[in-house]
């Protein structure tokens, strides 16, 4: 089937390939990709989009001596094809199987692990500082999208790249998108960059141009004798770039192998820091995609074909509640204002977006800023939610701490892919969020244990005057078939969901629903349990638990969280402040590692955190 | 002695005064300034170079209803001292005076509360939307400084702003300097803008310019046409801020309060994102401070006609401890390198740079670049030190967590103003530090007891693999007069310091002298105490824990960060994992709320974590 591709087994078998077969091979790369993503899933669009710039790139540049690093890395599945690991792609970010991201463990070539956006310039600069540092000698190339341009730790590494004299690479990959379609004034910059092709041509005539300029009428010949150089510097294209200390070049093609080997091929000659602008198709080459590259950006198995999922969801995922509910809430209340970090549709806001166009604000790829821009709206009277990723807010822990708790402004936060999200693997899961955010005064911390009480704690979250986190889970709610008590929520008190002699459960988010599993399997040795739905992470309801704990001597606590810092830590903590002593307590959690990647039930299984784990793991403490 | 300052108590009070009168009131505030900070400390050239351009912003904009927003803060005092709160400077920064930042809470000309920096424009431009959606009609302005303008979230917000059509304007206070000099591409651009008169220039001329191009020979006709729009674009000075979508004002002399002011009347009634770039000198009226702005940045009390200290510091302060160490091991290990967010006094790193200047990184203010940084380096064979405020790492969470710690990457962490800082205040102190750090998998935290211990845990961090954290506190180090073992360092061993039978203290970083203090004062009531110095955070060293507890029924851990997630929390959780019941442990740190400003030992009194306190309480719990 495949002519080229299965002769490629690591980039040096690229070199000897004319244009022609480079060409011959893309195609065959994207029917590769194609067939094996519409089987496993994965990051479609993104990698469709950059077949020819990776090429390119492994043609010219002799990795793993030549550094490259994949900002964000979810488009780096070219680069894994090339690099030896075609024959693993059906094992493609299941667990034990190949990651969606670089990873050094599988590769040399996977010079640095990506997977949070934006840092990929930072990490690149580095690694060219410390080759100049140790006096070797080789080149190093961050290759980064327009969306991760927008984080502002890129431009950071852009103003110290600037001004430094490293031999540095930075490739552009534009695709006018970051997950949906890119905002922000840099994007309208780009975008003047890549449709005006005066941009483009009119480097070459700069020179010419100037030599004009003394003839220009007496008046304003001082001003434009003296504006020469400064003209000229202000004609090339990329200004911005120029103006922080880059040259820059481009805009090229990026689906023109010819045209960009002859590019990288002059950037690996030149001096300092350079950025090379490409312009690609996000999608490029499978109708679907190109059309709705937001909606095949990640996505799960599909037919071909017809671009249709092969497993349709029919209930609602906490996503589609969220916007559901939003959409609903705002109605009434004008003040409602809903922020996204360039995922209107990851976390479920694009309802609000279509309903409330002028309420809405897509930031772009800046959790920071849009911790803040939310603080602003805020202390100025609206109430604003910010629906984000838990392993993106990690991005804006400062922001909530110090521009939004510290005000204690009415801030909701609502942290969508907390626990473990799956196949995206240890940069992705959102373990860590009880951790960073119970430490911070001021805030509230909640975990829904289904769909139907996130309905209720949003509510709850509008009604409040200060910061409320709501932290839930990736995917589909099975909700729990017992009535929620909105008065409850709206009162801070943990839920007793039932009541038993022998041993106690307290479990906060979709922990609950094991909980109750497992007590059923209890019921069948005879022992019979409190199960406690916790609902606060902060502040705890101390009088529910302590009361309905008083005469059971085996606690376990349950959380999809690392136990440092986190649920179970805290109701620890909080019994022994209370002095309840003599009592055998567990903490079930996360353990202190990064979680692989993997089919999430497999990964609470590996972890001891299913029911059947959960079940023995009672036993042999009750025995004790 | 005023005859002018006495009579501003409200910003209204400055619309009636001629230009005249107000340079003489910039003078009389200068002459405040100084008698005022050189009694209290405080922030000084900060302030001495913002006097016309406050004076200005507020005579004509009409504070509270049009709404100001000060980046980082420190600056604000002259603002400070034109809203009625003139007569409280004598307070300045004491427990409970007035703070160096602004507050909401004493004043409602404070709009938004800052201390961090790079956030005004996330804030104001969520302040200047939220007054479009309710319909109301004022101005919105952010001041920000030319360093605080390197940190990535200003530009997301730069960006943000940028497309969008709100009325809106950024002030950049360009002094060229962060606390020392600024650094970057972007400070280099800035540079260009203020030293070449044709920027200023060149503005009025263009539209005459272009009016000759057609005329320009034949060849370059047709490209010359499609670039008239373009080249006037590019004409602007401030090209860097027009491309984000702004429209740029300036240069503007900052201290030219007839200039400043036209040029803020002009702005006011213009339409969308605006940007004036004033030029100010850091210091400004005060030789010394204008001579070595950075050392005259936040300073104690001073003689004013010497410009020296008037206590002058005898014992090494932590920071100096941090330096010399890295000089000497840096002499023997080539691939040491050390890195700074703008803070190379600040951190006691300027003795590396000046040794090292090749190995040393000032990167701007910018965090989350730094640890990223750091990674590159660290992946590619070097061995980065990034020494860094604890407050100010908050920045860099999810950096630290994603790209150095998920691979374990050998980056060393110095973090320095851990626990209480003192007059700086609840933006500043050092308080979450372990919570935020010892949630992160491979990171190793670590906190000396003292200054020499502090050097033995730095040499101990070259020595390993991955990734370590040491924090510790601000000012100098008192040394506890007792032997340290440098090999149970290595060996990740906690230090027993002294057994006794009837009480133990398990302390970390400063307070373990807290607690050798308050088992001196037990020893008089016949009381005897272990005091174990745990130096680990995290690992925890658990087998000298344990082993030492054994027969001790009351235990208490001490720490000066907050409770939750902090070490004492880790300890009890760890003690209750390893199935220790049956004794009392009580967790001492600082509570869940935001730490105020003021002496250090005053907030250590106000917690009840000072030697007396904590005293009490033991008798108290022993008694119980």
């Amino acid at each position: 089937m495949y002519k080229l591709i299965d002769k490629i087994n690591s980039p040096k078998d690229l070199k000897k390939l004319s244009y022609d077969d480079l060409n011959k091979l893309s195609k065959e790369i994207r029917n590769f990709l194609l067939s094996s993503i519409s089987k496993t899933g994965g990051h479609l669009a993104s990698n469709l989009g950059i077949v020819e710039l990776s090429l390119a790139v492994h043609k010219v540049f002799n990795s793993p001596r030549d550094k490259i690093i994949w900002d964000v890395g979810h488009q780096a599945y070219v680069h894994k094809i090339i690099t030896g690991r075609k024959d693993k792609f059906d094992t493609l970010r299941q667990y034990k199987g190949i990651s969606g991201f670089p990873k050094s463990k599988e590769s040399v070539h996977d010079s640095f692990e990506t997977g949070h956006s934006s840092t990929s310039i930072s990490a690149g600069l580095g690694m060219a500082m410390a080759r100049d540092i140790k006096g070797e000698k080789y080149s190093v190339l961050s290759i980064i999208g327009d969306g991760a341009l927008t984080g502002g730790m890129a431009f950071e590494a852009l103003n110290h790249a600037g001004h430094s004299e490293t031999d540095f690479i930075v490739i552009l990959n534009d695709n006018e998108m970051s997950i949906s379609e890119n905002v922000g004034g840099l994007s309208k910059y780009l975008n003047r960059l890549r449709t005006d092709p005066t941009y483009y041509k009119v480097k070459d005539d700069v020179e010419q141009i100037l030599s004009k300029i003394p003839a220009i009428g007496k008046s304003v010949v001082k001003t434009a004798q003296k504006a020469k150089e400064t003209i000229k510097y202000f004609f090339v294209p990329g200004v911005l770039f120029e103006e922080l200390g880059f040259t820059y070049i481009g805009p090229v093609n990026g689906h023109d192998i010819g045209e960009l080997t002859k590019v990288l091929e002059r950037a690996k000659k030149m001096k300092g820091p350079i950025i090379i602008h490409t312009i690609t198709k996000k999608g490029k080459g499978y109708r679907f995609a190109e059309k709705y590259p937001d909606k095949y950006h990640g996505i799960s198995a599909f037919d071909i074909k017809t671009g249709k999922k092969i497993k349709k969801a029919e209930d609602k995922t906490y996503s589609e509640i969220l916007g559901d509910t939003l959409v609903d809430i705002a109605e009434s209340n004008p003040d409602i204002v809903a922020i996204t970090a360039a995922m209107p549709s990851g976390t479920g806001l694009n309802k609000f977006e279509n309903k409330y166009p002028e309420r809405f604000f897509d930031v772009g790829i800046a959790e920071q800023h849009a911790v803040t821009f939310a603080a602003g709206l805020a202390s100025n009277g609206l109430r604003p939610v910010f629906a984000v990723y838990s392993t993106f807010l990690q991005r804006g822990y400062d922001q909530v701490l110090h521009d939004v708790c510290l005000q204690n402004l009415p801030v909701v936060f609502c942290i969508d892919r907390a626990g473990i999200v799956g196949q995206d693997g240890e940069t992705h899961h959102g373990v860590f969020d009880f951790s960073y955010l119970s430490n911070i005064p001021n805030l509230k911390v909640l975990a829904p244990r289904d769909g139907n009480e996130l309905e209720i704690m949003i509510r709850y979250a509008f009604n409040q005057n200060s910061p409320i986190a709501i932290r839930y889970p990736r995917g589909i709610s099975k909700d729990i078939d017992v009535k929620n008590d909105s008065d409850d929520i709206y009162n801070e008190k943990a839920e007793v969901i039932q009541k038993g002699k022998d041993f106690c459960f307290i479990a906060v988010g979709k922990m609950v629903k094991t909980a109750l599993e497992v007590a059923k399997l209890l019921e069948k040795s005879d022992i019979s349990s409190t199960v406690i739905n916790a609902r606060f992470v902060k502040p705890i309801d101390k009088e529910t638990i302590l009361s309905n704990i008083k005469d059971i001597d085996n606690i376990i606590t349950l959380e999809d969280n690392v136990a440092i810092g986190g649920f179970g830590s805290q109701i620890s903590n909080m019994l022994n402040t209370n002095g309840i002593k003599n009592k055998n307590i567990k903490v079930l959690a996360f353990p202190d590692e990064f979680v692989e990647h993997g089919d999430t039930e497999l990964l609470f299984k590996h972890h001891k955190l299913d029911t059947e784990s959960i079940y023995k793991e009672i036993l042999d403490m009750i025995k004790e």
